[in-house]
């Protein structure tokens, strides 16, 4: 098939187009000067992510099919973290023009089948050929469906928080890969494609969450995002945060500071009674910060510039 | 003030939040998971753009508030090329730690002076530390305002097809940094900083506009997908063509190949009373590419991989 210089970027997006589903939500795809989305609700959500390779993913651990997966769940997740319904993936991709056209198409398949499992569509986008790395940004759109987004600044004192979805797999994945490991599979996997729980933003919503969001830099983390937006210190109960025997001796760690899994991480008030899918993990007090069974917590946070 | 890798992911996004106003549009801006933005149409247009240092923009040729303007243009005209108004940009930011923090403030100024200057706001986006090159990408969203969106396939035989704004400034200005020179200066400036008509949306809707889309590749290339999507020919007469002095002796090639000066180019009723900013070039007709002055148009458009 040849490369993506061969095929020039007008016969690269044609291909890649073919490819791409249109649900419902899309009112015009790809191949005007923009796309058009269906926004019911009279507002869109919407956010952006620019994936460097080296960064935030590597060539040789993932093939391109998890790397789209993974590349439109992280995007994905941030939607629903805000209680909205994905509706649409805007995708920038650069790639310099000796990568395989068959390399762009599964990146292709990768990111239309995420955004089918989350309900959404690869409406739009850019393809541009540039010398030295893979990038991709991603943009992805929803829709409130009328209600209040659940930003970060909402939780009170007395709630409780709890958490819908693997936490530190794709860490210990990530840990095993530096290792040159190859197993256990399922971490492995975790790391190059997560799997986040889409349903997590209306189960949220309909248990009156006063806060969300998704777990992409480490539990700790993310949750002192919710006590420095809300004002607020939260406790985090070690022994109840759900840690499976295969993320092995490193486990608590991984789980408490290990990102990308795109588990969801919000508070609830008192009396919420949640599904069995949520764990309740600590509690929400007056005060600042995150305390680990009562401690300042472990450090070990993704550092975004490395030095 | 030191670099971005000194003041961190989160002390960047808070430098950089600080300079960002939030026009009405913006439900929620910078901070949480998402933005939210209003869509009063119950629709949005959305579109992106991957810019690449070294293939889409020279750090030595440009300085970053310039960067930064000619960035949000080129998408911000995408919006209006739909024939919508532009509520919002969406940022994606990577660049080597050892960028300075102040090249990045002014980046953003600029994108946020040239969102003014749309009646937009940046309400959100990404910052990652990446080794190499400076990466943007942006992600612009309007609102069509009831309208039906004005693409590409609308263009009728017997149509007018005229343009608004400035062709071939950008290209020429590019040609003289590319010889090494520095002047005239309103060419450099034109390749540095585009200054799309931004009403030239709502003129062209209000007059009837079949088509319309915004000169990036170059006119002739750009006139070819309106004849592709439209199912017919387009004339361009060159005499027509506006060709200031300025552009010297190449001004013609300029004028019908080179990109990025985000004019607009549009097709109309032959009885469209069309306003004295907009010059017809041609027409029309049955059949398939464009024609200028009855003859197969030169290349020389923008290859996006160039070898």
């Amino acid at each position: 098939m040849g490369t993506i210089g061969d095929v020039g970027e007008f016969g690269l997006i044609a291909r890649l187009t073919r490819r791409l589903p249109q649900g419902p939500d899309v009112r015009l795809g790809p191949g005007d000067d923009a796309a058009v989305i269906a926004a019911p609700d009279g507002r869109v959500v919407a956010t952006t992510d620019l994936l460097v390779e080296g960064r935030h993913f590597r060539r040789d651990w993932s093939g391109p099919y998890d790397i789209g997966r993974k590349a439109a769940a992280q995007n994905l997740a941030d939607v629903v973290a805000m209680g909205a319904r994905p509706t649409a993936l805007l995708v920038g991709f650069a790639a310099p023009p000796a990568t395989e056209a068959e390399w762009a198409e599964l990146l292709y398949d990768g990111l239309a089948d995420e955004c089918r499992a989350a309900g959404a569509s690869v409406a739009g986008g850019d393809v541009v050929g540039a010398p030295g790395i893979v990038t991709l940004a991603i943009t992805a759109l929803g829709d409130l469906g009328g209600a209040a987004p659940l930003t970060r600044s909402g939780a009170r004192p007395g709630d409780v928080v709890a958490v819908r979805g693997r936490l530190g797999h794709a860490s210990a994945g990530l840990a095993l890969l530096t290792e040159g490991r190859d197993g256990p599979a399922q971490l492995i996997a975790a790391h190059r494609r997560p799997e986040p729980p889409y349903t997590a933003g209306e189960e949220a919503r309909s248990h009156g969450a006063t806060a969300l969001l998704d777990v992409s830099d480490g539990l700790v983390q993310d949750l002192g995002h919710i006590a420095d937006a809300s004002g607020v210190r939260i406790e985090v109960d070690s022994s109840a945060v759900p840690v499976p025997e295969i993320l092995g001796p490193d486990g608590l760690r991984h789980a408490l500071t290990g990102g990308e899994d795109h588990a969801f991480a919000g508070t609830f008030p008192p009396n919420a009674v949640l599904p069995s899918s949520w764990t309740v993990i600590g509690s929400v007090g007056e005060g600042a910060g995150v305390r680990v069974d009562g401690r300042e917590p472990p450090a070990g946070a993704w550092d975004h510039f490395p030095t």
